[in-house]
């Protein structure tokens, strides 16, 4: 057992060497020196993070990897299923498992397929950057922002305080949530923003072209600074998260004709006004 | 005529001395020191405007103001073309008047119910700020930013070349438009993000509440800057464009049905996503 300032794991593997994967090896780097950290990723990624000094060293797939005590899966969200399967018995049954995807009830669904005695605790780090891959990656990423944490129920409790304290070591706070409540959660604050940002670009871009676009204000860039995220990270949280985001944009949708249907008398716009700018300083509490 | 660097107007009355018509008056300030500036307003903001330098004289109503030879109305959409009936014959006779309105149309029907003689350009600063009222206005918040003008069909040349002259003095960049158009392209780069941005808001906050919020990420603060912004001037804007609006309004909920009926495939996804990755770059030409 480890205790006061020695590693919670002392060889971490972290599949996915992106903007998250990239951005954790740094945050042990610093925090931890003497702990070995093993890349799993293409050779160009694994030769970058090498060059960058955020990994000992790469490898190509998860199977070369035996000795690790913590792996980190941090793919897109259904890739990081199909690594669960990819793992041998020896490193199952040496390694705490977890991830870092946006979506949790799917991931917890396929560890339970995995040999009796594997310990999987789903993970979520919030906050990213406008951009990914390593070459934005930091060890900062994570300071003071939550890291959500999803145990099974039958979770062993030591590994969860290992789990736990890996996470703090990054500066992140710590979250307990239940898989489920976490998905419907997210839809609302995450997925939804994303999407609606995606749909407001594309439907504004589409009805106006360059020369309209040329004489927006702020309010339009603000509001789809999401815009530019990609689709393939996105297809993955869509669809393994699809009842909660739906739900989420059945509510987004019948405001959104609640306001069209009363353009010219107000009351919707009062009411949804009103709503959003308390929920707004809400949101802005204790933040910049 | 005016020439080179002469004032293209020697006495302005500006109508609501908030974030914009204070803007105006401190912008006028630094341009042409010799212009002088009468404010209308209430009689606290007046006090404010006066202590800040911005203005010479205040007068609670339009109708005390006699000699200046522009008037610009820079209150509320709707309170504005009420403002055009309280002006004098005499002032009407001597005076360009402009506005600065977030839609145009309505603003134009009113002012064609004016004297013969009168002549009224219509204007619309992009820009703006976080916040309103005259404690955030300041002499640069038009540098650089689109001045919509929309001039009546019959428009005086001379008329309109000083008030081009005027917002250019204001380092603005004055852009001749139909009012029809504007309220078109404003109505997707303008009204819909304010509505996108409120509803959002109010769904997020509504669910998930503050426990919810607590753990939303960088992208719903992005998304929902827009979401403070008072009820009391988009109702204007809302009921004096509400066919427009309607009409984006109906575009992004069809593109928010379409991705909620595809959550689980992803071809909606993909093509709305990648509409929004290139219309967002095109956005961002020659911005920081």
């Amino acid at each position: 057992m480890t205790t006061g300032d020695d590693p919670p794991f002392r060889h971490i593997a972290i599949a996915g060497v992106g903007l998250i994967g990239g951005s954790i090896a740094l945050g042990v780097r610093e925090r931890w020196p003497s702990v070995r950290v093993t890349g799993v990723d293409r050779a160009a990624v694994i030769a970058h993070a090498l060059g960058g000094g955020a990994i000992d060293r790469g490898a190509a797939s998860l199977a070369e990897v035996e000795d690790a005590d913590l792996v980190v899966l941090a793919a897109p969200v259904r890739q990081n299923a199909r690594l669960l399967s990819e793992m041998s018995q020896a490193l199952l049954a040496r390694a705490v498992v977890t991830d870092v995807g946006g979506t949790k009830r799917d991931i917890l669904k396929a560890a339970r397929l995995l040999p009796p005695g594997t310990t999987f605790i789903g993970g979520h780090p919030i906050g990213g950057a406008e951009r990914g891959g390593f070459g934005f990656a930091r060890p900062d990423l994570f300071r003071g922002r939550p890291w959500i944490l999803t145990p099974p129920a039958e979770v062993d409790d030591a590994a969860l305080l290992r789990v736990r304290r890996f996470v703090e070591g990054l500066s992140a706070r710590p979250t307990l949530m239940d898989a489920a409540a976490h998905d419907t959660v997210m839809a609302f604050v995450s997925h939804l923003p994303q999407l609606a940002a995606s749909a407001l670009m594309d439907t504004v871009g589409g009805a106006v072209a360059a020369e309209g676009l040329a004489i927006a204000g702020r309010g339009l860039v603000d509001s789809t600074r999401l815009a530019s995220s990609p689709a393939s990270v996105w297809r993955d949280i869509c669809l393994t998260n699809a009842d909660a985001i739906s739900g989420a944009l059945d509510q987004l949708i019948d405001r959104l004709n609640d306001l069209r249907a009363d353009l010219s008398r107000g009351e919707a716009l009062d009411a949804v006004f009103s709503g959003a700018a308390r929920w707004r300083g809400e949101l802005m509490k204790g933040r910049d």
